[in-house]
């Protein structure tokens, strides 16, 4: 195992589940986007609930809820690679959020690996 | 589409699922006060485990584990708007935990509105 | 209730659902060393889709997503108690990813507690 050290970027993007590229969720446009850039990895959690600037969210509405919960892309990479997707993340994301974090990375390899 | 950005924070508020406010859950108070606030957006997860100073959990109690799942709602905003929460926040919780962090905020909008 | 304030740090470990130490989930292992070494909370998050430098995935294929899940576990804690773990994660971890960040914690407790 090989552990290596360094200050990268964290970049999280915040959507809607029910936000579409055509048919596509835009979650797994996006998704797709990062693999075709060679990101290395991208994790992509579903909130239970939430509420954005157009959201008129009834709690008692549980349909309208489920139909439209926060999505949270989260990627870490170097600076140069984060800046990267901005362009593309500007042609793809119509209204969102995305904020970026200096942090500290350990990464685990393989042995076997570079 | 519109591209802004600028520096904010990140509040991060940890409660569990089984926190209640008279029948209420405590985490959808805390939604609810945000909204009537005029934050725009907030996103609430769900965690699938873990453990907090009260709990005493066996993780072969999968019972136990489901009832109390830990929650995080996040926020972000400018330092004013979430300060201008923290007194509230003080009323509501019990006992959790609350962190601030620095964020670089790129957030888009439609171009019709402000 | 008692609010403390401080400098603290936010320990975030990703690790795939399918990771395994023997036949126990490689992510309830580390809650349980996290438990053993004192810490006083940790948050276990599953992702509903993501990818790392082994997977190779399909988004098309579902059954190969849902058996590789990613999961993101949060612990927040002092400098010298987030470094006391890392020589058991550099055990535990084959391959992963683990950051730190610098976060102001605001933590509640109630009034009978130290």
């Amino acid at each position: 195992m090989r552990r290596i050290e360094g200050e990268q970027y964290l970049l999280r993007i915040f959507v809607g589940e029910g936000d579409k590229v055509g048919f596509k969720p835009l979650y797994k446009v996006i998704l797709d986007k990062l693999k075709e850039k060679g990101f290395a990895g991208a994790t992509v959690l579903r909130g239970i609930a939430g509420f954005g600037p157009h959201s008129v969210y009834h709690t008692e509405n549980i349909l309208r809820l489920s139909r439209d919960l926060p999505i949270v892309i989260e990627v870490i990479d170097s600076k140069e690679q984060i800046e990267s997707i901005l362009p593309d993340l500007d042609d793809i994301i119509p209204s969102g959020l995305v904020t970026l974090e200096k942090v500290r990375v350990i990464r685990y390899t393989h042995k076997h690996e570079k």
